[in-house]
């Protein structure tokens, strides 16, 4: 058989985790170098010009961008469809899925989850508290609104799960995680959703490692994914210095 | 026959022009509602949630994203191909569309076009010149880099014509109408690139015509696509006062 594919980056990103979703419901052998992306090297920046996680790397094929990995696997591996059949379906689909990787994200990712919990943990900066509860009370709703007029009120959102369910559902542990927003009660229809989505199997275990990844010591790194039997594979890719720049993404 | 497609949105827009090429080399019957979507009302914000143009109608269906929009035509109209057929293609192209419409877009529309052309005509506000000259010392070089590293020698990206080289080069020609700009005589092979996807029909003539919608007074726009043969139509989106909002997209 081919070599096991490739992943970068840590499983605490909800686009690392979607694309693991996408390699675990296809039933593809994959290994992990769990970067955070702000620790990536020069290598990571040739490999990843946006320096985004997850990068994909499939033999000499190196991808970036979790949407585009996942129409890739879904073009290379039929098996288990993760886009719908239909023409339009398709492009609906599409639609929520870059809906889910940049507003949806904008605000649960880089207005919470980012604010609250990762700029502090590696940059030490101070939480801003003022603005983390401007964004619940101004960002939040909107899109949590659109969401719920979107939601289907039963299974996903094209029938079958899809890659675009996918991409909603992740973000939403992140927001846990961030230990600063309030719960989904005026959303029910959304919240039964992204329920839904987020009990489907790969999700389960894949948010439970996100949870221990964001909390786990680096020396202990090895032991936590060898507890989920995921192999570590180092790609060369980080480096010792934190960098920040417009171009990192989580 | 089908009743003719009808895109929303000015092509002053590069993502507008982007479906419009896309539309012409597909040789299929549309017609225009060039709203400029700072001043689309709620109904637009009903089509368009996220208030980006361009916004495609087809009967039922209702599309907005422009490589959502090019992608649903290519495989709705088979016909002139304009996706590689190989995967590992397909996703390279998929990745470069994505470049383009977003890192490419922020320095060349959001960080000069924008703020040279669009906000002070519509908004009335001052440019900022020093912003401007900071973009194009600081953030200009390394997205024309990466496209200088990625130009093929000869032909397009991926062999023939795909809207992913339509995606790069359509942002060219609003950079030209920032007036603010260099040449691009640093990055020769990009450059040659890019004019030869300028070159490619559609784009001579969707250039020509968005360089004139850009200073057109609103009375003389029927004039104006009447003499590029091109249907008006109204769809019920523009208001009568500029919203603008972190959802607004050029």
């Amino acid at each position: 058989m081919t070599e096991p594919l490739t992943v970068i980056g840590t499983p605490v990103s909800p686009y690392v985790r979607k694309v693991l979703a996408v390699l675990e419901l296809k039933g593809l052998a994959w290994r992990i170098d769990p970067l955070v992306p702000f620790l990536g090297n020069d290598e990571f920046t040739r490999l990843s010009p946006l320096r985004r996680i997850p990068v994909l790397i499939d033999g000499e094929l190196v991808l970036s961008d979790s949407s585009v990995i996942a129409e890739y696997l879904d073009e290379r591996h039929p098996g288990t469809a993760l886009m719908p059949r239909a023409v339009a379906d398709r492009a609906r689909c599409r639609w929520l899925e870059e809906f889910a990787d940049t507003r949806l994200a904008d605000v649960l990712i880089w207005g919470l989850f980012g604010p609250a919990i990762t700029r502090p943990g590696i940059f030490k900066s101070a939480r801003d508290e003022a603005a983390l509860a401007r964004v619940i009370a101004e960002d939040l709703p909107p899109v949590m609104d659109l969401l719920e007029t979107m939601a289907p009120e039963a299974g996903f959102y094209a029938g079958d799960l899809t890659t675009a369910d996918l991409a909603v559902a992740v973000h939403f542990a992140n927001l846990r995680w961030s230990g600063v927003a309030p719960g989904l009660d005026r959303w029910p229809r959304a919240a039964a959703w992204i329920g839904r989505i987020e009990g489907a199997e790969p999700l389960v275990r894949l948010n439970a490692l996100g949870a221990r990844a964001l909390t786990v010591r680096y020396p202990d790194r090895p032991a936590l994914f060898a507890e989920y039997g995921i192999g570590l594979v180092d790609t060369g890719v980080t480096g010792r210095e934190a960098r920040r720049g417009p171009m990192t993404t989580l």
